[in-house]
């Protein structure tokens, strides 16, 4: 039987991505992804594709930033802007030698380089609106993502094979029924207007009627396993309390308490960081609302790792996210941040319209 | 004081490329050169450089090969064909992490993507020859590469630490100094028009009027140290026997004796693999034919390690190439090889026009 490396490439270039002949396949990771760079290369290759490896570490992104002047960190390369003009493809592997590499960098030099390359940001989203580019963001499981996530190695490593399934004999099939299950939650959530989750300390309404739902069915993301829209901007009223700690940029908030009146937060408290919450929720008039709702859905994913490819599609939970809206949700929230925070809610309600739609973590209604 | 890597490093980036404000500098190597690498995107960044890291390993290029079709194979990237257009600077590593990759591989699909690859050399060599493009192959001490050389890692380590004077305090006055000296050497050889070889089993005549000599100081190779020119085509008399094992695409002919008429090996004996020999020289019309002829000037390369970057520049030696000339040296002569063979001078003499200008590995005339 193939392993679960072999089967994790095989399922990054046959579905989520859909290699095909002569596409040029850009490849992100760290070399300590080899032993998947290895079996997708071999799957790539298999289907005709052409693949360019773009390989880096931590220790060269941080010496970048450690002795660029304002110059350096300005630099466009013409290279850059021509790989995201052309390739048909682009996978990036999760796979962080290090997850606290930019904590000594000035955060000052990072918004001036980021500021710089919005124009890269730009053609990749139109392209990918326009299917021409083909991308997705998958995970190797490292020591240092373990490490964040308070796991051993082996343990980590087992975790993130089942959130992918390829722990499954044919994880291509189980993806294809979890996209249209669901599809199917989807269909239901279309139809409705108002939407109010009731949990411990938790009771908010919102509005999605003619917003659009999102399926995450393991193409973008792998894995994937949540479907989300944005809400009405000024609909959302009430209170939630968020169950795991909410990171922004590596900054860990503690037991998150938001209350909404006509779509903002009013009062945000939190039992560890709320002075940086506070400030966050400054950043700009969009920080203050909220761009995503979106329900979790992978049930292989059991565990808060501190990494939101898993964390926000934890089965069983909700979450939201401050700042910009997806612009496909028909969300218009603009802001410079998108902070998403959880909701564990195996033990909590959501009524829609009046009806009870889901409880104890799970969907109650005939889909 | 600055460690060896470090002052490789600035060596490279400070004087065999020279990185200038704004150059998009591109950087191939492997991630066991990453003590370098960090050393090298310091000192590019510090100097107003861009590094794009083109990062690989060997398991890649293998798996590529092993499961490459044709079409795959003949497949020319725009990405890739850009970089060659846009570089202004192109710094390989040599850092091998293993050096038997292509053993298993089918020499005809090598063939096949390397045909397809010839507009991206015939652009390299025409950027370069304008000067649009620096240039440089510097090593990085793997474990790979010592065990090639037959030499325990940190022999190795410090051998080529020695072998680009990064030992010295001052390793970019080592190189100025070192190219002002085969300057002097280079306008001795201009005025001669025979050369004539004498050593053990060795009297070779060659015709060099006319021709130009190129000063190999540490620019396009890291290590430098040689003088090399084309002789004239069909001037090449005389027998030569070369002292180290002559190696074509890793495979080793041993003990190799060519006698030449009228610029052609007539006579071919080896030890070992002369037959592999004889084939390799019926390979076109140029292979019978010198295309470069050279003498090896680095006193710290005391040692042969099986890899040209080092071998070719070995102090006290010449070496002649059997098939293509560089077009800089005015040579002529075409072929689909280049295969330097080595020769010991430490106990032979050199003639320029009947004068004596070279003897037991040194020039002894006043330059």
């Amino acid at each position: 039987m193939a392993s679960p490396v072999r089967k994790l490439a095989d399922l990054i270039a046959g579905y989520s991505v859909e290699v095909r002949k002569s596409d040029d396949v850009v490849i992100r990771a760290t070399m300590a992804a080899m032993p998947l760079l290895v079996e997708l290369y071999r799957a790539i290759v298999e289907r005709g594709g052409y693949p360019i490896p773009m390989l880096t570490d931590e220790l060269l992104i941080e010496t970048f930033y450690r002795y660029a002047d304002d110059e350096v960190l300005k630099h466009v390369s013409p290279i850059e802007k021509f790989i995201q003009e052309k390739a048909n493809v682009m996978i990036r592997i999760l796979s962080d030698t290090h997850t606290k590499f930019m904590s000594s960098i000035d955060p000052e030099k990072v918004k001036i380089a980021n500021a710089a390359r919005i124009e890269l940001t730009k053609i990749f989203l139109e392209r990918s609106a326009k299917k021409e580019l083909r991308w997705t963001v998958a995970p190797y499981p490292t020591k240092a993502l373990a490490q964040e996530a308070g796991m051993s190695f082996f343990e980590y490593e087992e975790f993130v094979y089942r959130a992918c399934a390829v722990h499954l004999d044919d994880p291509i099939s189980f993806w294809k029924k979890k996209g249209e299950e669901q599809k199917k939650i989807i269909e239901l959530l279309s139809k409705v207007s108002e939407l109010r989750f009731v949990a411990e300390d938790t009771d908010l309404t919102v509005r999605v009627d003619g917003r659009v739902w999102v399926n995450d069915d393991g193409h973008e993301n792998m894995p994937g396993g949540e479907v989300f829209t944005a809400p009405i901007e000024d609909s959302v009223e009430g209170r939630i309390r968020f169950t795991y700690p909410a990171i922004w940029r590596g900054v860990e908030v503690e037991d998150v308490m938001l209350v909404f009146r006509k779509g903002e937060v009013v009062e945000a408290r939190a039992r560890r960081g709320e002075e940086f919450l506070r400030r966050i929720l400054e950043t700009d008039e969009g920080a203050k609302r909220v761009g995503e709702l979106a329900f979790g859905l992978n049930y292989y994913i059991d565990k808060f790792t501190k990494n939101i490819l898993f964390d926000e599609k934890i089965g069983g939970t909700i979450h939201m996210a401050l700042g910009a809206a997806y612009p496909e949700t028909g969300g218009k929230n603009v802001s410079a941040i998108h902070w998403d925070m959880i909701k564990d809610m195996k033990r909590g309600k959501v009524y829609a319209d009046g009806d009870l739609i889901y409880e104890n973590g799970k969907f109650v209604v005939e889909l």
